[in-house]
């Protein structure tokens, strides 16, 4: 008792040969194109490699150190430029220090006193983007993901709508309707699951052939969710969707909203991040009228696992007074600052990762231009890729052959790409080329490689 | 396009240097009992003085790195061995470099095929959790915080008795009904009102001078719930309430939820941790009956923000068939290997951070025992402090002293705790001893400090 039971001195060395062991094996092995991306294990072997099992007596420092290499050496290299698999591939080093820096600082972002860096820093933060959405003043709170921030959106257009959900339920309320197109994320469904209005809330309607909501199949899908006696909440539209990157057209939507009056929510999850570029910001014209956006600036921008924004129009507290619950071990009104800094009861948590500085410091290390860049370059990469493809003969739609050649690049660990299946279209591969790693040589990797491991099928 | 945007040599030249500021100040100073704990600033300075706003252009390397050390310099010192003010004071180096890794493989605990390692490792970690609460079998994810953890419990309850609540929502279902103690955490309200079932929903059963759950009172509010009409649904009992520390009767209140086959979920957010302890495991006597466990490992055994463990009895796969909307972009059912490792449609969020891999670290570094040890020693810093505490005099509680103590200490920076009142108690200091840092001279430090400061009052 008389004496603390962790040696800093001792820890910190630990630490400190960890880093380098993580530099080594991650950061410079793992984004080094003539690496693996994955080194496959069946889950049995990789178990028993991994020697999981919890016991009662500790283990010796460099059996630790070891212990580190090895989740290493098995763990997938996102950051390796032929990870094509999903939209978090990418490192970006000022982000990375960022989010040492918040592991090692272990605050709760939910009081000033706690953590008066970041309550002002998210709140900058939170400007800066809605002020790329064009809103000068709003609301706001980093949420641990997409599929949270767009539930948040759910959550608020029906208390606004019918406060006393708060207290009494969603038994108080008629039952509620929320539109959204087949192409949105799974979170729509996720959340009218989780917040009680079940998935037969969630209307879906039509698309082009684009993947884009139909405007005029909403209102038409409105009125008739009236006579049926519903009544119409919120349009959860898409600012790329997941599988085809569709951008919803706002504008057009939110004329229909405004006639409606209803709550128009924006899942801006991986298309956020356009607003940064000049030259693709059109995609999302009428953003500005949404009452809410959700947007991940850990998918394009690369600020890291996890970095999602809810950003929200209101000006009336809305938020605080939806989520409240007012704890007096917390948020004491009796403190010697001003509480209205103690933004924790903004959230349904309680206790808040800093999800801020990573993305704070990164884009003060490149500036908004920087940030076009990358969005800019993705879109160019996409492009490439297509006219590549075209030059190319044998590249088409054989539904059963994307698991097999899937399967063949992760037991080579050469590459990783998603594939999926579309309407009657069969599997494609769903290649991601955000990351700002990637260049030519390595989307020919690709297209070689698809080549190489279809050959002799 | 031809090249990548990224340096990855310069980047980790500045990751290098970022590390050795965040050891040397957020490591070796943040933990010196001779540094301050915090270096207060009026949010309008602290402002100025970071400089927060977002700007076109990007910055130098050094200026970088002197915005790292000013974000570390005005940050709380939570690690510091004067921080009594929250659950998650202190740190592990162990846990710590677990948490660097994970930052580094930026991955997503959705697949096997991006997360090969903590697919395996997130399960053998919940395993070793069940079997502490006495479970040979069953299920478990870890979430974004307790108060999700213990939303979940919620979520699952209602669907186990009714299924239809998924697709059709609450309006289908009979209005439910919620026990728990105003000792509980607000959570439990804030979950209410986010799932759709109202604050009202959630009733409160009375406490003993201890603050813990009266099992005949529970009886009582059930019976008369059910003449109200309501359908009990679930008992959310604390072992640790966040205020008093107290644990409820899990035993008794198991008789009552058996007798009306009521869901018993425990939130053990903080009090979970004592199931390590031979000496204090009794608090939680009967818990082994309970469905559903909340236990946060980021707060007594300093696994750092966030760790928090959803623990489940079931063995029906009742989480997947709850959460589940079979993404076919993730959760595609044609891959080469077994698509039950595919657990991240247990979830209601997309994107989950990987937040087991601390805590194996950590757990392998000390083995059980060794957290064993840091629960014995934190209760052995309570008995310590409450001696000293009847050896002075002028403890005592006035209502109007903390809020001016606690700002002295702060401008000051020499110490952190947090006040709060209590029913009719007014505002009292409540000191968190958990962190394995402190011994005696810290909790002597406490008791002088509170003296020092209140001394002219």
């Amino acid at each position: 008792l008389a004496d603390p039971l962790i040696d800093h001195a001792e820890g910190q060395l630990f630490l400190n040969e960890a880093f380098k062991i993580i530099v080594e094996e991650v950061l410079r092995k793992g984004t080094d194109a003539e690496e693996k991306v994955c080194e496959w294990r069946e889950p049995e072997s990789l178990a028993l490699l991994l020697d999981l099992q919890l016991r009662d007596t500790g283990e010796s420092q460099d059996r630790l150190l070891q212990r580190v290499r090895d989740v290493a050496k098995y763990s997938i290299k996102t950051s390796h430029p032929h990870f094509f698999n999903q939209q978090f591939g990418g490192v970006d080093y000022h982000s990375l220090a960022g989010r040492f820096l918040t592991e090692a600082l272990n605050t709760n972002l939910f009081t000033y006193e706690v953590a008066p860096v970041f309550v002002l820093m998210e709140t900058e933060v939170l400007k800066a983007l809605r002020q790329l959405v064009g809103w000068t003043d709003g609301d706001g709170i980093f949420c641990p993901g997409g599929s949270t921030s767009n539930m948040y959106a759910m959550n608020l257009a029906r208390y606004k709508l019918f406060p006393e959900v708060k207290t009494k339920g969603l038994w108080a309320l008629p039952r509620l309707a929320i539109f959204s197109s087949p192409g949105s994320h799974y979170s729509v469904q996720k959340g009218a699951s989780y917040l009680g209005f079940g998935t037969d809330s969630v209307i879906l309607v039509k698309v082009d052939d684009g993947g884009r909501m139909i405007p005029e199949d909403l209102d038409a899908k409105i009125e008739l969710a009236k006579s049926q006696g519903f009544v119409p909440l919120l349009v959860s539209c898409t600012s790329g969707t997941t599988v085809l990157g569709s951008f919803d057209p706002l504008d057009c939507i939110a004329d229909v909203c405004d006639k409606h009056q209803l709550w128009m929510h924006v899942d801006a999850a991986w298309g956020g991040s356009v607003l940064f570029s000049k030259q693709h910001r059109h995609l999302m014209k009428g953003v500005e009228r949404a009452k809410s956006v959700s947007w991940n600036p850990h998918k394009m921008l690369l600020a890291g696992l996890q970095c999602s924004a809810f950003l929200l129009q209101d000006t009336t507290n809305l938020l605080k007074r939806c989520n409240c619950a007012n704890a007096s071990y917390l948020f004491q009104q009796d403190k010697f600052y001003d509480v209205n800094l103690d933004i924790g009861d903004k959230s349904v948590q309680c206790s808040r990762k800093v999800d801020c500085l990573k993305l704070w410091l990164m884009w003060k290390a490149v500036g908004s231009t920087g940030l076009e860049h990358r969005v800019d370059k993705a879109f160019l990469h996409v492009r490439y890729l297509l006219e590549q493809m075209k030059k190319r003969d044998g590249f088409q739609l054989v539904s059963t052959v994307a698991p097999v050649i899937k399967e063949r690049m992760m037991k080579e660990g050469t590459m990783m790409v998603g594939y999926q299946p579309l309407g009657d279209l069969g599997n494609f591969f769903r290649v991601t080329v955000f990351s700002p790693h990637i260049c030519h040589k390595d989307m020919d990797f690709f297209l070689d490689e698809i080549e190489r491991l279809g050959k002799c099928l």
